[in-house]
């Protein structure tokens, strides 16, 4: 039979080809067509069976699979860097969270995955799997430096810098998903962030979105001790029996991360044909702990290694990633024969592929598969000598002594990316001084920002961001106030769930620089008191608040969005000295309250009488939270219908959070 | 006042001075003169007090102090990658000692720390702290490639490849110091291997060359928790307690691992001013264990970084060393602000220098130290991009993002080692070539050997090697043997300890294949027996015998050597099927022993009744064991003296090891 023509033929070098046997060929060569590998074998096999016009010599090389990064966030390698050795939340919601609220944007997106891009192709990667905002941007940048990509588009119930709320998110994907469907190089996806970032509501409409277009649905599972905790206080169970409460397990799930599950959930989540992204650099440097890998392995999960976001990494090497996690698996276990260095190239290689749901098409060298693989040089220093006695040396000899630079050349889908080192698809010296621009940029507003109330709050520690939407109305009662409300709550459609006394002591710290999510922050006591007065408990609590009204719905229903809190254990002197406000005022009053159940939903209806500064009426406030742009909006309405209960009202007004600026009119 | 006058001053780089404080010049500059570093300063503060003929110009690059590597053994660089991913008795007893043992000569010595320095110098080192055989060779080959290095002659029990005995160790580590002490580059030291790799004669001696030369003390300290456990059961105390005892705390201490060390041997250690040797990624690949190193640096201990040896680590990369020092700290101790990148890398400069008791010397850059630097570029994609808000940013860059490749020049004393990452001292064609010439002997070695006895008896586990010297002499007597020992035994220097019976049915293997030290294999089943004859209790053991004689004393006093043992849980028939012998032999007997005391020192007397090959005579058998070459040839005149007890003896022969060998004359 006369030779069949190839586009081209990688002859001469050692080929691992990763397969399932973990077949060698020394010396091998692998023929590639349209972009596919059409056969790997013996030099002579193929040299026989094929002819090309470009025929690579690749001796003394050793010819491999890509690379393939489980789990990423590509733009964030712009954040790089910007922030470490930090506690997670002063690192997340003083660091990372404002600056992207700021920076992200397509623009900072294109060129963060381009960052993001060159480096992997460097290192060896030649796909990755995402998850970030204006993934859509992910996506093209990645198509254009012709990298294998599986995008998510992230989904939480927090506002995000593409999406005002979740429901804006989710139609952003939906869109997102339709126009990269099929496309050669772009695996689209739904990335909820998290259980935990998530409502039920996102849970479910990303799974319908995943269903629907069949394609993977891509989560963090279990990252901390404190998400299993809080999942286990909250909702009564772990975190992966929640998700699959919710249908993700009856997606295509990558789940990234998975530190803290237990042999049950190990299991439910191999039964369901998960992938699992096991980042060991970023669970050792937030210190989230170490991964069950090993019992994943003999659970039979489809394990892949990710790098994490290099905001967290700080890095986007997979050798290195593959090292550590051969390294952590026997250091963890106690067993030096867990994860042999083969095994951990395979969980990088085809196994990373299963992962995240594309083994069928890449992740080894085989007739059939996409011609995504790199060249390597092991003829280092540092990779000398080389003992060939076991031929499955040659693993031991790239995970443990190999280093990324030692990639020569990298080639996705038939197209090289990388040629003696060289980036053909991207501009890196363009790269790196839009980069070190814009790294300008994020400085100045850290610098400007570093003095700022949320900042300090952050350091203080305890700090959690309150739901996204608050609706309130407020409006004033006479003297009867008390038996107002009381006949109102007698109403059949409201169930009073609790009722409580307060007295609150509220001292007001203004800035001079204010931030749009930090106007002003509020000490309160909180002074629990009995029907006679008598004081049975006290809490006090800092709240950081915003733009005081975001926007206002009909009926003087008013929308507020941005408030953190954090419990305050010291004196309320401390915290004058430490914020160092430029003024401040203080707001008395006794609190009555109810917690209602009205047509199914959650209200607090307060009544307020104000001691300082004195006022002679009663204020009556109706108010609900929600992570929903569309809840609030119900919620909105449910306020109007609700108003009328309480009958004669003197005046339904626009006074917002609190009674701060009510002392002008007293 | 006129600019002195310099040999280079390095100008306009971020200068990173590891000092105290962690002063940083941006941009900087360094004057050297001499190997020494005469000024630190901005750029303006050094051109304006010296000039040179040298100026380089390190625009954008970071001058830092070169990276101390606290532990090492250079040579073992040419056993990377032989043998990973194994329990740890297969890897040292199946690969590591019997290469050692064949390959392992001034040549190999000299050729694997070519290699090693070549890959530190590269990767950003500048002075190591080595422990490794025929070390008088290892401490002129990094003096001739202009690396300085503390170099530790390795004592231990056993034979080594560059000693018969340890006080020939003792005795070459002697004059190693003699020549060397005061030399501008290398420091020597003695190294006894570990304490259970030493006997108490081994300690003191040691402790005293370390203090007469006023030299560093490097030994491994608790590696394994099973050196703790072994530690406990033999000695009563842990490790750092009994290396105390021995007095290892009052020379200047360097400890390698101390990962299994609790508060009070932190608190020993540190009093002591002891160093550590922390080897994170070693101690992660051979799952011993994840050292306490926060809580070593919150004792105020001295803490360097090691790569520890090629063979089991498998690099020298000190920039991945350090990464994951910092990243384990945070992942151990569950808190992501342990160790920060600052802190990590002063372990690998300036701490690292105090910890190897150099830190007079060199680890940071300040006057009066010596010119051990590096320059490093942070220009490439994996660097990008670069905060620049928070000064100490530059360390969680190196650290977190750094790669060794990132390194563009090494200097030493003064002397340019790499320039533009091309080696100056050493030839690196030359070295590779001559690296994989010995790894094609050593994997032929290999290949000859992975059938050989004692490779097999590893991988059934629980191998022992025994003392290295046995004494031993054989004498036949008449019917009236046993009232003939029994009055021998009632002499007033002799101490009966223990009286045993036993029977003994040994099958002896044989192979076509010799090896030296695995001549035989014996499997044993000792049956203990009461006075009436009931069988009390069995156990099973095999035992792979070399040499039948190495050396005869005179009155027929025999020496041997070289033999292991195993517990043996599996059937006879599954030893025979699993060794595969060539032959085997059987000898029954049934043996009296004593284990008697005879002026102070213990021998074991065995009088032996042969039942197969059935004789007529009784055998007197009186041995003993040691570790020490001189121990052996006093208990080999004690043993003649001792003979002399028995009376009349019908003949005093040679018969070695059992009485395989007697039935050509039976």
């Amino acid at each position: 039979m006369p030779p069949q023509h190839v586009d081209r033929i990688l002859a001469n070098g050692l080929v691992l080809t990763m397969n399932c046997a973990f077949v060698l060929y020394s010396p091998g060569a692998v023929a590639i067509r349209a972009g596919e590998i059409v056969d790997v074998g013996s030099v002579t096999e193929i040299s026989e069976s094929y002819q090309a016009d470009d025929v690579v010599d690749c001796q003394g090389l050793v010819i491999m699979p890509g690379l393939v990064n489980a789990h990423t966030h590509a733009p964030m390698t712009l954040l790089r860097g910007l922030a470490d050795d930090l506690r997670l939340d002063v690192w997340l919601l003083g660091y990372m969270m404002p600056v992207e609220r700021e920076f992200v944007n397509p623009e900072f997106v294109r060129l963060g995955t381009r960052l993001a891009c060159g480096e992997m192709i460097r290192s060896g990667t030649t796909c990755f799997a995402d998850m970030y905002y204006y993934e859509e941007y992910v996506a093209a940048a990645a198509a254009d430096s012709g990298m294998r990509a599986l995008c998510g588009a992230t989904i939480l119930k927090y506002p995000t810098p593409d999406a005002y709320s979740y429901q804006g998110s989710l139609r952003r994907c939906r869109d997102y998903i339709e126009h990269w469907l099929g496309n050669a190089l772009i695996t689209p996806a739904v990335a909820p962030h998290a259980a935990y970032t998530s409502t039920p509501e996102i849970l479910y409409a990303c799974v319908e979105l995943a269903r629907t277009y069949l394609i993977p649905l891509k989560t963090h599972v279990a990252e901390t001790a404190q998400e299993v905790t809080d999942n286990i206080r909250e909702h009564g169970m772990r975190v992966v029996p929640w998700i699959e409460k919710h249908g993700l397990l009856d997606a295509r799930l990558i789940a990234a991360h998975c530190v803290h599950i237990n042999e049950d959930e190990l299991n439910q989540l191999a039964s369901a044909g998960a992938g699992v992204a096991h980042n060991p650099s970023s669970n050792l440097k937030l210190a989230s702990g170490m991964a069950p890998v090993r019992r994943m392995l003999e659970t039979g999960l489809n394990v892949g290694i990710g790098t994490d976001g290099a905001a967290s990494n700080n890095d986007l090497d997979m050798v290195e990633e593959t090292r550590l996690a051969a390294f952590l698996a026997k250091g963890h276990s106690g067993d030096p024969t867990a994860l042999p260095a083969r095994d951990a190239l395979a969980l990088a290689t085809r196994q990373g592929a299963h992962a995240i749901h594309l083994g069928d098409q890449i992740g080894s060298l085989e007739s059939g598969k996409k011609a995504d693989l790199i060249i390597v040089d092991l003829g280092e220093l540092h990779n000398t000598p080389r003992f060939v006695r076991d031929p499955d040396g040659i693993y031991a000899q790239i995970v443990y002594s190999g280093k990324s630079t030692d990639v020569v050349h990298t080639m996705v889908n038939g197209q090289w990316l990388m040629r003696n080192r060289q980036l053909l698809t991207l501009n890196e010296n363009e790269i790196v001084a839009e980069a070190r621009d814009l790294a300008h940029h994020i400085d100045r507003f850290l610098t400007k920002r570093e003095s700022s109330p949320l900042s300090k709050l952050l350091v203080i520690g305890g700090v959690k961001q309150e739901e996204s939407f608050e609706v309130q109305v407020k409006g004033r009662l006479g003297p009867d106030a008390l038996n107002q409300v009381k006949r109102a709550l007698a109403h059949p459609e409201v169930t009073v769930v609790k009722e409580s006394l307060y007295r609150q002591y509220d001292t007001y710290f203004f800035f001079d620089t204010v931030e749009p999510d930090a106007e002003r922050l509020r000490f309160r006591e909180d002074q629990i008191v009995s029907e006679r007065g008598e004081v049975k408990d006290a809490r006090n609590r800092l709240t950081l608040i915003g733009h005081s009204s975001e926007r206002e719905f009909p009926g003087a229903v008013m929308l507020s969005r941005a408030r953190y809190m954090a419990p305050a254990d010291k004196s309320l002197r401390f915290y004058q000295e430490y914020f160092q406000p430029s003024s401040t005022r203080q707001v008395d009053k006794e609190r009555h309250r109810w917690r209602i159940r009205y047509r199914t939903t959650d209200f607090a209806i307060n009544l307020d009488r104000l001691a300082q500064p004195a006022m002679p009426c009663y204020f009556l406030e109706i108010k609900s939270r929600t992570w929903s742009q569309h809840d609030a909006q119900r919620k909105a309405d449910l306020i109007i219908e609700l108003i009328t209960l309480f009958g004669e009202i003197d005046t339904v007004e626009t006074i917002p959070d609190g009674y701060v600026d009510l002392d002008h009119e007293a």
